[in-house]
């Protein structure tokens, strides 16, 4: 291929590389700029890699790297708690219950080691746990047999079950067709608590260190315990929770845990009826415990390996992903590991700042989407110009906000290379990324005077990362309320993720000017049953009544009690439906021409919408669907409310939210000092180089005019197009 | 106008009538076959009345028809538990609550009579009642203060209220603008319970039927208590429940409550949060004590009425609606007053199925729309002939199944005869009400051989009146559920309706075929907490396992608990996503072809749907939308169950519904032995006199082919026709 010219400047790039193809890859780190090289799960470093860049990164994997050693110490496998499926037992007849059912073999085999202690048998129907003298084990058949269940009644056996295989190279595996490989093996991943694992792997990272000295940045691919990852019979997924820590658990680590806590972890405290403490749920103080004991665990672990390496002369990088459980980096014990930088994959502009906010490393690092994957890199329909462009666009937003130090991409770099025109439209990509570093000066954009608070009950643990199920897959149930951190992430707000404990313990932060609960009702992200403390909606209703901004997105505040859903709805000055007050006549009227919907079309798209009717009871109505409340506003004491009925992302969403907390905050004026007439485009303002940048977040060309500083600038911007100018 | 000439058969049919147009009401007359004659509230009996006809009924008011008295003793008026509007203290400032704000002050004013029993102050953020010693009344304002509310609190005031006008009168002076007619005055209501009304009610009773030699049907409207009709401030509908008691309370019933109960009833009680007990609402023991009390109270004292309607030699007939609270017709006092008939409005099937089912009296009667009011019997748009149409149709499926006695209309006729063509219609609809009952020999057609129970909180209390709110008004929230019942009405099945208290005590009866449960979460309907009791699952499970069948409608069993939202997922192979199990992974498979949906086109109509995502466990999906289940077939034991996420009144879904009963009772059989091939059509089945009726149900023609007996015919149907056949 004829590869474009060399770009104007280089660096801050990291290039996939595979061995056999030297000449192409030395092209292409020229065009590129790439000042860093990766090998992938899959792929080796070839020796010229050292010579093309200034770093080489390799991947490096602490629970499964030594497959040898995994087969010599099967005792060490990972152990994982799984729920069986439900059964009913259909009258006086004893009950059997084959653990494994609807499981993939391949992947798990019961645990049996002190099953007494570790496996409960639960009556569902009552919520009662069935003594274990009133149940049997065979445990040749993984089979539970309760002789005399209560009939009809449901069923489950919570029980631990070994790991037998890792589950992001089994997911590789299945997708890679790398059954017909011979060189593949199925790896098993073996657990860092699990005795003579801890020797072994500071070991065996000396020696790889020794063996590799062209690796410069060791990545960390990633420490000890995999998200929860569950295949079903027909090796599909069946459960997948990037946030699950399902699969952090051991007898070792119960027993560890009872000895510093005091009390036992049951079963029930993680398979958790069947939802596994997903993020959704409202956590149990017992799970809280759990995250806080491996987090602890895991960050000292971690920071041996990474002392290892440091010791070596190397940088230490650690892959947001795969077995990242217990480094949660908005944890508080996620400084202390000591990296050097983190690298995760963007998804949006939300998990772009996920990663580009992250406290205590010395740089960042996003790998864009596609992965060179022969699922998009094909020529039967596969876009991976497309994608590239998707990836930057949904990404730009939030590395304007907050650039991270540097990108790349992953994958097989064979595949990219028979496709010049994407080479040629990730080179510019390239070369946009490293244009907002020089042109700010490295400094960050202006945001507003005042701090945006996002109040869940997960606060700033899972800073940016709410409503996700697995990473940044489109959810039906979520992306009404995922626009809302998605706006945020591209919008010039400083924003603070708060839990409902936080607010309880020490009030509204002060330097917040607008909170935002959205969520559906009886999730974590709403809050569901912490509504119920009055305590809770006595500061809010305070700190609103004395001029703060309130913005309820979907279920806000959600908790039946006291003849309202919505325990802010005075607040809020709406409510939800319940079909209990139907005999309430409604007389919605609509005010259409509002400072918060200037840029709404008639139709707003709330998505999904809030999962019944929305009635006003003092609010303005702004937009209002088949008698339902989608947008509306609402003064309460000397502060403001807004609720929207669903966010889903869009630029006029965007907009829309950014009026919404600019109203809410009582700072109408704000849009006036940087503006942009085209609500496909927006505006970052380097005050310190008296410069701004203008992007297009539209595949259309437009023209948009641009207010501030009391000038105006017209500018045309092509498809996706950005443009920076000096002020004078 | 020109007359239609004179009807086959004559009889059945009550015609309203009024003063000075005698010649065209004797016209009227005869083209009708009318064999009784009526006055309405606001006209009066003209002479000619008792020779046109057989009987002449009249309206008679026993809570409102004497307006001296009603001046002469104020202490009188019916009272009505009010809630105050919600108010929230803006800090430690004393709040004061004006109890009357969003009242209309002419229907209400506060009642002050030891108020410190009757009127409770409740801090709803907390739920705890505020001690009277903490709250102060001022009366001339009345308003509440609370001198020190505790701060971000909200409050409310339920209040004991006179009512002023009677609702009904209230309604109609104000739709039709009597301010303006001197003759008119805003009638106030009695309370029987108050002295000295009832010895005066008897009285004036004897008296006016002495006056009234020419009237032979007494036609109650109604009796004593009104159902809950609220205006607020600008004299426009506030709060609406037709089965409401707010308005049946007095200090001397809850004196007489708590003397006869052994406790006293609380203002909550009835205000119930601002819910006011309202069908929706399942119902507490309480107010199930207060309807017996009520019940019992009401029947004694129109058994008076009756017996001296009676005594004079006159029918006793009651007008089902207005003043009707305690009447209710399935309850167990019902048949004690001794009424010779019952009338009503007919608004759907299912309200036409309510009155003719009605136990315990002679004859029953509906009274058809439209109501000859101007809003509907004017040259600017009004379309008479229509609606008598719509009102004919959606009876007569109902008719078919259960004929009621007689037929009518009502309001000013003289507005009618300015519509020949009206007069032509509903002259053709006598005809076609009497061929129903001369044609089928007085036999009822042939149903199922099983019967069909639907299980809700309120059971054969309410038969026939699921998921009303104002009589049969349509309502967003109801429609999907309300399709139910309004296909049944018209279904060739005997429907019971069961209380979840009643199948607690004493199981499934036995002749039931297949239950359904249908209604929104957290409803009486779908039942709400009921679902917490194990047994309710552990009888339901048993009974289907052994071969019962089982549908459920929207979120049925639905409590959240133990791992699952609706509690019989086990038995309809589906669940309701809560966003808290969006971790698992679905893989719908749809199976298109099923008996069940074999009249279905590809799109199913569920109305508002489940109000969130379902989803199959084990169930076989027939219809999904957007990755949700709409409906769904399983099998449990030895039974089956159906589910449908919503079902909306229309021909195709009452098809499938009937469908799906003969699947889930596994008697698909029954489809083949009368069954007609176009969905529009309907046929019943006469054994006795082996005839059948094939009605078409649309405005359109169609040809259908009729099956049954073994024998095959093929028929065209005129637009609302319907075609009666001999079977040799």
């Amino acid at each position: 291929m004829t590869m474009p010219p060399a770009p104007r400047t280089t660096g801050r790039v990291t290039m996939p590389i595979q061995e056999g193809i030297d000449e192409q890859i030395r092209a292409l780190c020229t065009v590129l700029g790439a000042d860093a090289v990766r090998n992938s799960d899959g792929t080796w470093l070839p020796e010229i890699a050292s010579e093309l860049v200034d770093k080489v990164y390799s991947t490096y994997f602490p629970a499964r790297g030594d497959q040898e050693f995994a087969l010599a110490h099967p005792q060490t496998l990972v152990n994982q708690y799984l729920l069986s499926a439900r059964h009913t037992a259909l009258g006086t007849a004893a009950l059997e219950i084959d653990v494994m059912e609807g499981y993939f073999r391949d992947q798990f085999a019961p645990h049996y080691e002190r099953y007494e202690r570790f496996w409960e048998v639960t009556d569902r129907t009552t919520g009662q746990v069935v003594p274990t003298e009133n149940w049997q084990l065979d445990r040749q058949r993984g089979v539970v047999t309760i002789p005399q269940p209560t009939p009809w009644h449901e069923y489950t056996v919570a029980f631990l079950a070994d790991q037998l295989w890792d589950s992001t190279q089994m997911y590789n595996y299945i997708t890679n067709n790398w059954q017909d490989d011979p060189t593949r093996v199925k790896e098993r991943p073996y657990d860092a608590r699990k005795h003579p694992v801890w020797e072994h792997t500071r070991q065996a990272l000396t020696d790889w260190l020794e063996a590799h000295p062209e690796v410069d940045v060791v990545r960390f691919t990633t420490f000890f315990y995999h998200f929860t990852l569950v295949f079903n019979e027909s090796g599909k997924e069946k459960f997948v929770d990037w946030f699950g820590y399902s699969a952090s658990v051991s007898p070792e680590a119960l027993d560890a845990f009872e000895a510093e806590y005091g009390y036992a972890l049951r079963a029930e405290d993680f398979v958790d009826a069947g939802y596994y403490n997903c993020p959704f749920r409202s956590p149990s103080p017992q799970f809280l415990d759990w995250i806080d004991f491996t987090s602890r665990f895991v960050a000292a672990k971690a920071k041996e390996l990474v002392d290892i390496a440091h010791a070596n002369g190397r940088e230490a990088m650690m892959f947001l992903g795969d077995n990242w459980i217990g480094t949660e980096p908005y944890g508080k014990y996620f400084p202390s590991i000591g990296l050097d930088a983190v690298v995760g994959s963007a998804g949006s502009a939300a998990t772009t700042r996920l990663i580009s906010d992250i406290p205590g490393v010395k740089y960042t690092e996003v790998r864009f989407l596609p992965y060179f994957f022969p699922d998009v890199f094909n020529h039967e329909g596969g876009d991976p110009v497309g994608q590239a462009n998707d990836s930057w666009l949904t990404s730009r937003r939030a590395i304007v906000r907050h650039p991270l130090d540097r990108m790349g991409y992953g994958g097989y770099v064979s595949l990219a290379l028979e496709f010049p025109e994407f080479v040629q439209r990730i080179a510019q990509i390239c070369q946009e990324f490293r244009d907002i570093h020089e042109f700010s000066g490295g400094n960050l954009p202006a945001n507003a005077p005042f701090k945006v608070g996002i109040l869940n009950a997960w606060g700033k643990l899972r800073s940016w990362q709410t409503h996700m199920v697995a990473h940044a897959l489109w959810y039906k149930a979520c992306y009404s309320y995922v626009g809302v951190v998605e706006a945020l992430a591209g919008l010039p707000f400083e924003v603070e993720f708060l839990s409902f404990d936080e607010v309880l313990d020490q009030g509204v932060p002060k330097d917040i000017g607008v909170l935002i609960n959205a969520g559906a009702a009886g999730t974590a992200f709403s809050g569901g049953k912490v509504w119920d403390d009055p305590r809770l909606s006595e500061i809010i209703r305070a700190w609103v009544a004395a001029g703060g901004g309130f913005i309820g997105v979907g279920e806000p505040s959600a908790y039946s009690k006291g003849g309202a859903f919505l325990q802010l709805s005075d607040v809020l000055g709406v409510d939800r439906e319940q079909s209990l007050s139907l005999s309430t006549d409604r007389y919605p009227v609509v005010t259409a021409d509002h400072y918060v919907s200037a840029d709404l079309d008639s139709v707003f798209d709330d998505g999904q919408g809030a999962g019944g009717d929305v009635f006003a009871t003092s609010a303005q109505i702004l937009r209002l669907k088949e008698g339902s409340v989608q947008l509306a506003v609402n003064h309460y004491g000397s502060g403001r409310a807004v609720y929207f009925s669903g966010l889903p992302y869009s630029y006029v969403n965007s907009r829309t939210l950014q009026r919404a907390l600019y109203w809410a905050a009582n700072r109408q004026d704000l849009i006036e000092q940087w503006h942009t007439s085209h609500p496909a485009t927006e505006v970052a303002w380097y005050p310190q180089v008296r410069r701004f940048l203008v992007t297009n977040n539209s595949y259309q060309a437009v023209s948009t005019s641009i207010c501030g500083q009391g000038q105006t600038w017209q500018v045309e911007l092509e498809p996706m197009g950005s443009c920076w100018m000096d002020v004078n």
